[in-house]
């Protein structure tokens, strides 16, 4: 399933991403006669019985031609409140090498808190003193069920799904001092959607087609499958280290072709106005523009 | 007033620490007619008005003698799911020194997640391969209402109220990248506790004398003076960047006294058995038992 988390109505709402449009889980739950209460991405993450309950109903509504279309108002992030953000640094090899940093032997780990969450269409407000703004395409895990020392050959059974998520990054805040978060943890910069790919309907996560387009032209084009930690290695290395609960997200990593991947004289940072996307296969397209930045204090 | 979250009958229930002992909040509005449902930390959090009411009926109870106490089956951390928990890295400059790290210039912000936290009793189990304990006592600030982009004068007006922390780490894991998250994040390594003492009782975070004792030995003195960042410029600093939300947490740096700051011949790590107790002026005392490693996948 394709699943989206929507303002419908003024509330948070999980729609259906069906070919034909959106569809909001409750409002089909409730034609076919079951409880009509508001479903969450945080229900659905919690309780494995309502999404097999909503991925049955789905596949009634196809069979019987029974659609109806719901408008979001506002797409958040598929997981609008995660507990975590872990985010994985310079895991493609030329990215590794443009930003003229070694090719990591351990995965290369950093956060992004729960503010910096935004949906696909969300304008991103940099602070005032960011004037180094730069994009990274990434795939991004969402977490299933808790696991904690989980060997690699199990890793991926505990994924929710996937979805693009770009990995926004102030340059001048992020090498402030030695420790990045500065530059990755300001609010907006990690956005995520437009939907979500549950884990049965995307099974090799390894091996998905990954493209970043600043104004609509192609900067960044590579593979999943070039990732130096691939996702069940980076699922399984984490989790010997700290226990990953539903709703827990991983960035993993941007390929080659951002900004600070340029000389110094051509870093032409994302300017307000602009706009950029990532487009992972099969998982749809997420686009950003740059608003203007938050005035000073 | 002081406030510890607990185990109470199975419940997670919130303590008022009385001279006399613990008071279940709860309870205590229940016995002055009040609704007899849990009071938890976050509702505590997102409801002013409820703390005002507890605080109400602290007075009351002190007044009338009329102190039942509660016994908790298991201390938590005060706030047991922080939506963030920020770090300060090399806060005191005698710290910077014995860490051969330079004197920041700005503060050096890390992360840990809640799958860290703990309460006072807890041992600490260790990820199977990190075998460089080690301790770092830390005043912590418990943030009570959100806010963006406040100016230092105001910002000790957002905090809900302070305790101790230990900002476990494990020196092997936090250099084996350039990124320290995996040495601070692994599970059980944020201590907390063993109550919140609110900022109405504790108007100068900046003025306290800060112990850490291994083993009942004191290895960490100093006080929070010395500390490079003050919490109230920590607080504005850190809300250019990230809005921050009620029950958030910031660790704001240890002083000089880890182990790390040996020679390395004399770095005798943490080992199963051993304790490790944070003691602030008027803030208890923390005090947490390192248990043994968890076992290899």
């Amino acid at each position: 399933m394709k699943l989206a988390t929507a303002m419908v109505n003024g509330q948070e709402d999980v729609l259906w991403v069906a070919n034909e449009g959106y569809v909001a889980l409750s409002q089909l739950r409730a034609a076919y006669g079951g409880k009509n209460t508001p479903i969450t991405m945080a229900r659905l993450l919690a309780d494995g019985e309502l999404l097999n309950e909503c991925r049955s109903l789905t596949q009634k509504a196809v069979q019987d031609g029974r659609i109806q279309k719901a408008s979001a108002e506002r797409l958040l992030a598929p997981v609008p409140h995660p507990g975590k953000i872990l985010c994985v640094g310079l895991n493609y090899r030329p990215h590794a090498r443009e930003s003229q940093m070694e090719i990591p032997s351990h995965p290369v780990l950093f956060n992004k808190y729960a503010n910096a969450v935004c949906g696909s269409g969300d304008a991103i407000h940099a602070p005032f003193d960011a004037k180094e703004l730069d994009y990274e395409a990434e795939l991004v895990i969402i977490m299933g069920k808790s696991c904690s020392q989980v060997s690699e050959e199990d890793a991926l059974g505990y994924v929710f799904g996937y979805c693009n998520g770009n990995d926004v990054s102030a340059r001048d805040l992020q090498f402030r001092t030695g420790q990045w978060l500065l530059g990755k943890a300001c609010d907006q910069f990690a956005p995520m959607g437009p939907y979500v790919v549950t884990a049965d309907e995307l099974t090799d996560p390894d091996n998905l087609e990954i493209r970043g387009l600043r104004n609509g032209k192609v900067v960044q084009n590579a593979n999943t499958r070039d990732m130096i930690f691939s996702c069940r290695y980076l699922i399984s290395y984490i989790s010997r280290y700290m226990t990953l609960e539903p709703g827990d997200v991983v960035f993993t990593g941007t390929p080659e072709g951002v900004i600070l991947g340029r000389s110094p004289a051509e870093r032409d940072w994302l300017q307000a106005g602009e706009h950029f996307a990532v487009n992972i296969e099969g998982l749809g397209t997420l686009d950003n523009e740059i608003g203007s930045s938050r005035s000073m204090l």
